[in-house]
């Protein structure tokens, strides 16, 4: 299994906090994180599920591996900017959605768009078709059970 | 000037008729119109660019140009699926979005991460920083407003 | 009818006007040029389509229009860099290279394994399925019949 | 360390059991393998490297990661056809190809475009820039060479 964490480049210590949770109770569920490998969000949860003894794959929008974050094991360089959010979404089983700004929006309606299920915390509420979910546990206890079914 | 206009694939008559008057006004103010080249608003607006005289491209997802409604001038085969959403985005200088769902939402989201000016008819309505317009006249006239500044 | 014409981004004086003329043989035969919208051969062939009355269309790696040559009515701004290539070869009906290095081998392999015509004036020699032309009059006409059969 | 291993997706006994020691030995030296995840050189740099107790990852061009061959650990889904190859050169430190027609040939090129060492077994002969190498030990040994300079 997959899961995808997209989210803000950068964040403050709680969310920070939350994302960390939430990549550490996926590698504890055995799935690989994908992230798209930069600060904020995507670093969280990188060292939250790297740090659980699981994988952790960072989709780059620049040039060169060096711009991943050290919790990434394998980094994958696209150059593509803004369209490596569509491979991001794309290689999920399910996306969690944390925080986040239009880059996470624009990954929210794709990943809805492609039918994968989105479990939103703290990020864009009017989206119909995002799960809510108040805690990192409740997103991925609903992640794990909707992937099921 | 160039002007990107966004929305379903497939659309009712009324939405129809609005996607083709604003690429008739886009026409007639002298921009280039960009689609993504497929049926309903995409094919509408570009009929009404076409038939107003102007030039109207297409960025086609897929993988041959034969999927180009029969109002594009000059198809863009791209091969790239969804992610030809942000090539739509970028190449405008600002974008007008006509009803449409999540692959609508992707692009409007886009635009806004690039900083373009995104004007909405009757389209996705909670999102911050689209500016509703309730008419193509009043669409077509603050996009070259914004624009202009 | 459209035909991408790919080759060095700097471009010596001979290769430039051979770049030229073909550019304007394409125009005078009806067709739309795509190029990757920069300078050199790609830079002269839009000179030469452009002042013999043609639409030249730029598909560009980057993140800005302005980095177009001025000869480029349409500039298509993607964002992705040397993946741009793939969507300059795959729109065309066919491809002619003249000169250039590296990344204009991967447009001809591209536009070879997607099973289009590939002429070549003075470049990659050794790859077949490439059909040489000594000069741009053959080139075009070669062109045109190959699109025929 | 990233190796990438490039090639047809389907190819006779001998040139599979040269790709699967290919893999085998990129694993032993502790790198990771990216392929493009299909079959054919694919497949067997795969198994290889997976049944050497190594990570494998496959940068697919479809839509789904059914269509990855089962020795990929990590499937990447990009939905970019071609443009996918891109992202298997610019991801690797260096590249390996292993026979192969156009698409290889394309990768090629962009890997010697983006400056990466470019390994060559039974493969295209004459792209200046390839180092050709007569066996699988003498293209890991020469790729682990020209990585550490």
């Amino acid at each position: 299994m997959i899961i995808s964490v997209i989210g803000a480049g950068s964040c403050d210590k709680d969310i920070y906090r939350i994302a960390e949770e939430v990549g550490k109770l996926i590698s504890q569920k055995g799935a690989t994180l994908i992230t798209g490998g930069l600060g904020g969000v995507m670093e969280a949860a990188s060292k939250g599920a790297k740090e659980a003894g699981g994988i952790t794959v960072g989709i780059l929008p620049g040039f060169s591996n060096k711009e991943a974050n050290k919790y990434v094991d394998i980094p994958i360089t696209t150059g593509l900017s803004h369209a490596r959010n569509i491979i991001v979404a794309r290689s999920a089983d399910a996306v969690i959605a944390i925080s986040g700004g239009y880059g996470t929006l624009s990954e929210i309606a794709i990943a809805l768009k492609l039918g994968k299920p989105v479990i939103g915390i703290e990020t864009w509420e009017n989206i119909e078709g995002v799960i809510l979910a108040a805690s990192p546990e409740e997103a991925v206890q609903k992640v794990f059970e909707l992937m099921q079914t």
